[in-house]
């Protein structure tokens, strides 16, 4: 059994931090379980472009407030607590937060770590690990 | 891209009650990502005897306290606000919700639906589908 703790892993190398966003990364592709889970923090303001080609990712909102759009159709979805969307056809996308937002991410395959996203806004494959 | 809200989906088939705790599937196998996303209520003062010895588990609490008890140690360990459990070897644990609590759950491979726990504390591999 792992129990890990979201305030202790902010201090340590599980905290990822990049623009217009932090994500802790709670649980990786090197503990075997087949999927990673992050909790993510959107900082209020940021419009954020995403297109997770080489993953599958759902996104359940804990707080916060914002709109997520699907660049394929125009189509704008409200974000608030109990929400989750899921990028199931790699789709690019933007997340605007209007409030900071803290969402729980699951990636299959799970990431390695370190992922920050490309020029593309993807994630590579094979990631560094933390 | 899949948007689904939690106050909706517990209007419909996708909220399954059992004995101590409701779960809210909103991510199932057939959503064909590789893994499923539940976000379950533990009712408070339950003592939940689990074994998932056909799937790995993760565990984010989103509110609400109580503990887990490793039956292979005797270990416990409290829960709160940004804790996270992984039964990543199919352990058999006691989770004992002193508030009722809200929690994030990801299970690999993925749920069908309808699953609920057989006397031995597991779900089904293949389950019923919604």
């Amino acid at each position: 059994m792992i129990v890990r703790d979201l305030a202790e892993a902010r201090k340590t190398e599980r905290l990822v931090k990049s623009e217009g966003w932090d994500s802790t990364r709670l649980l990786l592709k090197s503990d075997n379980v087949g999927f990673s889970f992050h909790i993510t923090t959107l900082y209020a303001g940021g419009e954020n472009h995403f297109h997770y080609k080489n993953h599958y990712e759902s996104v359940y909102v804990v707080s916060g407030e914002g709109t997520i759009e699907d660049k394929a159709t125009g189509e704008v979805h409200d974000l608030r607590p109990g929400v989750m969307y899921v990028l199931d056809k790699h789709d690019r996308h933007i997340v605007r937060p209007t409030t900071e937002m803290s969402v729980a991410c699951v990636f299959n395959p799970p990431l390695n770590g370190k992922e920050v996203h490309d020029e593309t806004g993807a994630y590579a494959l094979e990631g560094e690990a933390i």
